[in-house]
């Protein structure tokens, strides 16, 4: 368990570089008899993939992931499930003259001081690419929340650049390219979008994810809090620079008679803790804020080094998204995803005898979870 | 490796209730031969511990340390390093009334609905006392640092309630009971703190860790990203909301041409990335702000539920902090001082043979170091 | 979790050197609700403890053992349980010469070599003295597994020197100092041993324990088998050099229509699998067996190496066990407990949705188990 | 890090079944700078694949591998590297009635206890075909260990049946179909297989591995002994019952006089110990033996169960390898390779600034090595 391993249960390992021959992985852990529904996973993936639209890089990948291993009659069995994805629109000539140029904003400097040796081609290891197989562990991670327990995980875009973005309607989301809960907003993230292009220039963006019809219990003390591994799952993903759950920095700024959420018996009055307590899920919606930074790909030239030390300019022209926020939804919402998994397995490996939380969950009523919803946040 | 313990190969483990027999924990993996001052220790603690100030609990324990085992001729042997510290104040009739009641903003009622048992007294596990073996074994982690690589690790208060305390001088930050970095802002920081007390209510607070004099090339690619893990152990921290790195939320409203950090033979132009790119450390200062919730143990009346389900109402009277995020602050340096033991041992076990990191590291020039930061930041 | 912490979800770690302060650990990740009886922990720490009988060392340590949190009201919380225990009976002097000298056998050598730097005193952390920990903790493994699934640990000796020791009857194993399994052959035993301690020699041995009423499923595929972590725990218990599970090496010379167990609607028809098939559990006995070298520390003189590099002579005088395979004993049933109680804990998070197992058990009938442990053997 | 993973620096995970679409995994943590000879990796998978010789089963397998990121300009990058394998001469329909019956001796009735669910074909997850991944991931450990420290890791079958194996030459391993270090054991081996394919019977055997040229200092005190996670990633390789190091259980007949291994000036005087002391390397060679079952697949009829519980017989026609333990020499050379290299890793990391082990390593002088080990074994 090295560094590209997520997980102490349900277990996710990954490999695979931007131009290599192929992203891979494997999920390791699963409980068996969840059905694996592998459109459903392919269509995560879509959700994720370059080149859907004009917003986002045109680089050309169908994604198409290989189930090789772990289900049998359509179930998963309890055994590894191996995923793999070819890469076959990669453009290595394009980063031809980026092998001794380090860009800023980028982990190329930073590889070739600590490995001494870097696959410049797309930016290697360290290209956002590796986020399918993260996209395609949390499609399967999400079938064993829904199927065990009920949780229902969604994203959105909440902001990008200076707009912020109003949560009027989850089913949004799948109908415009930003992730945008909010039909009115999208003319203006175009705009900014498209200004943006022309300047050669990229901005910022704060995702948003939502866990619905939690479970109580989830979670460890002191280290291994939820919100602790929340954080640290979002903060792995390429150009995020801040996570917040609940009120988050808000609360900085608040009196303790504001920010502590009162029980009464129709439940909490308020979700001020975004769903954690103490490092628990407390069966409230978790709510998850991240910020992502510009897309350190630009085309305005940039003062830099080389590998020889001396200054140069690097202008990148290849093929990026202006706001790699935007694809950053589904991704966060698989690591949302891969974390719940693992800490319900969790839960149940050290309380299992308890078992309030882990009986069949109720078909999720997805319409009152949303309601539900709006109120508390 | 369940929820209480910490790190890969600078491992922290702990136990200990708020008002049980003792606190303590083991450092498993700490590298051998380090002069091993426990009055160090001794005075870390003593900057963390209760009762030092009329602004935070009157709690009175001495955190006295006893360091067990991994220690010989006054060096480290390799060896598991063994703390205790006793609990000598615990009031745990104060707690009484509260076995069946769940306060709102506490651990409470998940502890409750997780194990089926809880120790209530003084908030048993949940309890931020738990912090002081943090701060034992970050402070042994500092003199790993310092020892072998230069590395100097500060924290201090950045802001209270609606108060900004700005960054003077670091000097400062060991000579007001806020761990502000200024001396003007002293002043309005008693004063917000007495209203609070008077008036039973509590607040919020941003914390900043700032490492300097970085070695480059510690952390992983995907998901044990340096920065990951420091967002996670920050978020283990009790009460706190929110972390970001560098510029963090900010950088969402940024543009690719602000951010990217500038490369010249003179180094970094800017520090926008926080001394992180792509998971890995750049060599230029990390920089870390956590946003902390305000006390949740307040005198103003609260409703909640009891055991039982019903509605009731709570006012904490107890000893306790008018703003957890003061005592944050060394805790936090510590945890950060964790997190990068970890990864320097680590980077030298996978990366050993390049070695351009880990050569005897040069004394720290303090002053030099305080100025760059105020340029970079 | 480095070297010292041992186990997955209910996860053991240990500190502590020979005549160091003390020696303790923490259990992480033990179920809630279980009830701790303080006594029994004792009573298994009193079948380890030194000068018990004179055929062991005769160091006099009380090995009285304070459990420091994690119990509430009797029960576990599911919070760490800290252990501690003093050590009183050290007399380092006798070290004095062993500073710069390598005992043959000892890790004496290899500590220098690796840390740089060694605690001589009794052999420091590589002393067997850290058995206390881990026999402690097996004692809270072991009421874990016989409250939740009724599963019971024995272990006995079944080979000292060149004589053979049957399986009569356990209860034996309570009545004489050697854990014999049978009241015929404690004569010989003893007149072994005696001749040994009066010729400064010491003798090798054969250890073997036994887990009755078990449960189906535990265990995992390919590299965490049941059995190669069973492995692991008893090779990882000083002295020991080899490990079988079941007919172990006798399996090297058996034929395939031998050595398979059959199954009939009565069950399997034989036990040469000891209890683990494909690593994973079948239901049927684990029975495991270790050999354990002569104690190293003998009277007769030895050749070695001193910290100069000279050749010297070492003869150890000082207070030892002439066989630690007796001592062994209590020492491989706690590990087995830990392994059997990690899995549990696995099996559960992972299958717990398919419970089969995980039901509250019946009180296993001992006399019952011990008769069919006969039968399938 | 589930049930799939090996190592905790250099970190190999593994999924697929016997005939599923293929077998993969992944190496994660390698050092950076390693030249990945592919064809060496390819010829290491070679020795172990089926269909070589009439002595093992028929199944035609080329176990061509993939190796599909973590490799450029012929260099490891640190990043992980994918391995894949197709599976190519599954013939699935020969194991259609055994859908609903358990083999004795093999894992079918515990996975289906398990996990509920099973995939039949070929043994699905329990076969051994899995260890092809292992061997795929072991060549690439040798490499790391040949290149940065030396050491070399070659393996031999000691014992077939009843026929002992001496160790006259490690050359002629890799000239009979047996892994037999010796030309005049051959023709009594092929006898020996010949009975036994003839009256549809198996048989035992065990395997030897040795390492030379080691580094002194690899291992951790307590559980992570070198040994343990020698004994446990033996264990865990499919039909082995018992590992042993060095003298194993002979060393239980032993006085204290004979076992413990004295030092002169020119080194050990002898090597009971095979190579480790207090779970750390002494620099000597490191030898293990492993027990290993006859095959579980024969064509003689024997008892057991179906799913629904009742009496059946089974006779295993198919293809199998009448002794399972030739092809497990290379398994056992490549897991050696595994344990060695995760801690050469982690001695690096934690004692890195003492590296007196860590200089580059001079080439080994093979004639040499093998004599100097047939001395002291």
């Amino acid at each position: 368990m090295s560094g590209n391993t997520f997980g102490k249960l349900f277990c996710v390992s990954s490999f695979g570089e931007s131009h290599g021959a192929a992203i891979g992985g494997t999920i390791d852990g699963c409980p068996p008899g969840i059905v694996l529904d592998a459109s459903y996973v392919q269509q995560q993936l879509q959700r994720r993939r370059p080149g859907t639209s004009r917003h986002v890089t045109q680089r050309q990948e169908l994604d198409e992931v290989e189930i090789l291993s772990g289900v049998f009659d359509g179930k998963t069995t309890g055994a590894p499930i191996g995923l793999l994805i070819r890469n076959v629109d990669a453009k290595s000539r394009d980063y031809d003259k980026l092998r001794d140029t380090f860009r800023p904003g980028h982990a190329d400097y930073v590889y070739h001081k600590k490995y001494g040796i870097r696959d410049h081609r797309g930016g290697g290891r360290s290209s956002a690419r590796e986020t399918a197989i993260r996209v395609a562990a949390g499609a399967v991670a999400k079938l064993v929340l829904s199927s065990l327990w009920g949780v229902v995980i969604r994203g959105r875009l909440a902001k990008m650049a200076d707009i912020d973005i109003p949560l009027t309607s989850w089913a949004k989301t799948e109908t415009n390219p930003f992730f945008a809960a909010d039909d009115n907003a999208v003319a203006a993230l175009e705009k900014k979008i498209v200004q943006l292009r022309r300047k050669g220039d990229s901005c910022g963006a704060i995702a948003e994810v939502i866990a619905e019809n939690m479970q109580t219990g989830w979670g460890e003390p002191v280290f291994d809090r939820l919100d602790a591994d929340i954080a640290k799952a979002m903060m792995s993903i390429n150009a995020v620079k801040g996570v917040e759950i609940g009120d988050g920095f808000a609360a900085a700024s608040q009196l303790g008679s504001e920010h502590g959420d009162e029980m009464t018996t129709k439940g909490f009055a308020s979700n001020h803790a975004g769903g954690i307590l103490g490092g628990i899920s407390s069966g409230q919606n978790i709510v998850v804020r991240m910020a992502i930074k510009p897309t350190s790909s630009i085309r305005l030239s940039r003062r830099t080094l080389n590998t020889a030390g001396e200054e140069t300019t690097v202008s990148t022209l290849g093929r990026h998204d202006p706001c790699v926020g935007i694809r950053a939804v589904p991704v966060a919402e698989a690591m949302l995803a891969l974390v719940l998994t693992d800490h319900a397995l969790r839960y149940r490996g050290q309380c299992g005898q308890n078992a309030n939380t882990t009986k069949a969950a109720k078909k999720p009523k997805k319409a009152t979870v949303a309601k539900k919803q709006k109120k508390t946040k």
